[in-house]
């Protein structure tokens, strides 16, 4: 098989070119390097059946050359904009690298007949609830541009695939955290600390609690089905448990050795505008297809914790 | 009140800068005369509380400038490309004249502080359900690049209203008919029948069913709501009661003279790929609101066709 992954040299994207790789299949990666990193792909760069292109995914003349030449099979779209501080400031952003990706990769695919689309959606796209545990039929309320740049891209998704017959998976993700990750709370937390180990200052109350999952546990969500859906099918894919950031900042001072320094906690719920401060994630329609999560939120969040002290912590 | 309105040229944009004039408000116009038609305003021309830019809503630049200078205090945004035929060709079409429109409109009131917007949205975005009649919180499952260009606008309008104190009215648009529609199945078989008046071909089984507004019902619905909306609110509009196409066919042959000429339906029910063979539309939130249809879906057809027939069919 000959996948395209879009955003292969970042957090997520890099993983499942290593995992795609090791099931013996042909991986070209695209990415323009602007939040991935070529150091994430190191090791599948030896491996003759990768190949790599630092081309922008909006860039639609060669993403129809690379799916030509390549004879792709199936797209992984994971190329999204990932620092959603920046994107606050300028949705331009947003708007460029998560929005404009999709259409250009859609509209690529229409024209070179590439039948097979994996997109990585996020939970975010449910925005402001009356309640969760978020469902897939759940109505859509992004209040973030990141949000907001996901669901038109899955709006876009709908009738490209019911008029050139692509079949299309979206995810959901939840919090995915783990080994490469290039934002969130649990490094914010290290590089603060790193910068002045005498406190911590905490955006928020700290009782904003969501379910981490580990990003290991989403490859093998996202390997199970493999080829085998059909027309647009959505699933949610995140932990079942969840968990507080007092317990992350409590964490990350533990292992970075800092126990007893205060914390100081904002009285104010949310920690930034836009933030869904608490949610649960409904994974029922996940689970029926056979895949289960493992490890708890919690376990998660501390093994994710450890890894990241050991790398960046000193 | 100073009012500015995006594809005020068009069908249902022009019978709406009338109706803001008669009301005494100011009214500016901006349409880059792809569908509209200049003579759509002609009776607006000569009022001073009228003026018309020629300008393509995706040019956020001037749309900015327009906003300064006019000091806008609401946009009524209707710009969008109205020929599915071409666009089923080409989704860039789509994709400029639906899409970005919404997306520079956006971006150019959060940079000029308009904190107003209508948005003429569709019953299209819902697409393929399971079952009509469709509500406000159903799933969205749009199949045609137009229904998906107005549900990622949908998508925008959420966050950009978040993030920028923006006030969005959003009404979801059945079938609107009438005077200056420039599409649609009446002006079809209208033509059809000029051109040749010995039979009428008809895509589809004939039994494709939907609800028919007029649009000064529509302007009702928009100008009672006015400026009284909060955050986002979202309105499905339309009739209640449906018309298939056998019944226009047989309406259309009437008004024309041309009792007894066959007419030919397809052995399928689909007129065209993307189509929404059967739909009704709950309009119960609207109803709350205060807004109830006054004519029947096969009243409005006929009075259509009394129109158009007068104005095209000799």
């Amino acid at each position: 098989m000959n996948y395209l992954v879009t955003g292969g040299a970042g957090f997520i994207g890099s993983h499942l070119c290593n995992r795609l790789l090791k099931n013996g299949d042909c991986v070209v990666c695209v990415d323009n390097l602007q939040r991935g990193d070529e150091t994430n792909i190191r090791g599948c760069i030896k491996n003759a059946k990768f190949k790599f292109y630092k081309v922008d995914a909006t860039d639609q003349e060669s993403m129809e050359a690379i799916m030509r030449d390549q004879k792709t099979d199936m797209v992984y779209h994971l190329a999204a904009n990932t620092d959603l501080w920046e994107s606050m400031k300028d949705p331009e952003l947003e708007h460029h690298c998560t929005f404009l990706t999709t259409q250009s990769i859609l509209n690529a695919m229409r024209n070179t007949g590439v039948k097979k689309l994996f997109f990585s959606s996020t939970s975010v796209i449910y925005g402001e609830q009356k309640g969760s545990p978020f469902t897939e039929a759940d109505e859509l309320h992004p209040i973030t541009y990141y949000g907001s740049a996901k669901m038109a891209s899955e709006a876009y998704i709908y009738s490209f695939s019911y008029m050139n017959d692509i079949d299309a998976l979206i995810y959901r993700f939840s919090n995915i955290i783990g080994d490469k990750m290039t934002h969130g709370v649990i490094r914010d937390f290290i590089f603060k600390l790193k910068n002045d180990p005498t406190h911590l200052d905490v955006r928020g109350n700290g009782y904003q609690t969501k379910p981490y999952l580990y990003v290991d546990e989403l490859l093998s969500a996202i390997l199970m089905i493999g080829k085998d859906f059909n027309g647009v099918e959505i699933y949610n894919v995140g932990a079942t448990s969840c968990t507080n950031v007092r317990f992350i900042a409590e964490a990350v001072i533990k292992e970075m050795g800092l126990e007893g320094i205060p914390i100081n906690y904002e009285d104010k719920e949310m920690g930034y505008k836009g933030d869904i401060v608490k949610y649960e994630y409904n994974v029922d329609k996940i689970n029926k297809r056979g895949w289960h999560s493992i490890m708890s939120s919690d376990e998660t969040v501390l093994r994710t914790v450890k890894e990241l002290v050991r790398e960046f912590g000193n």
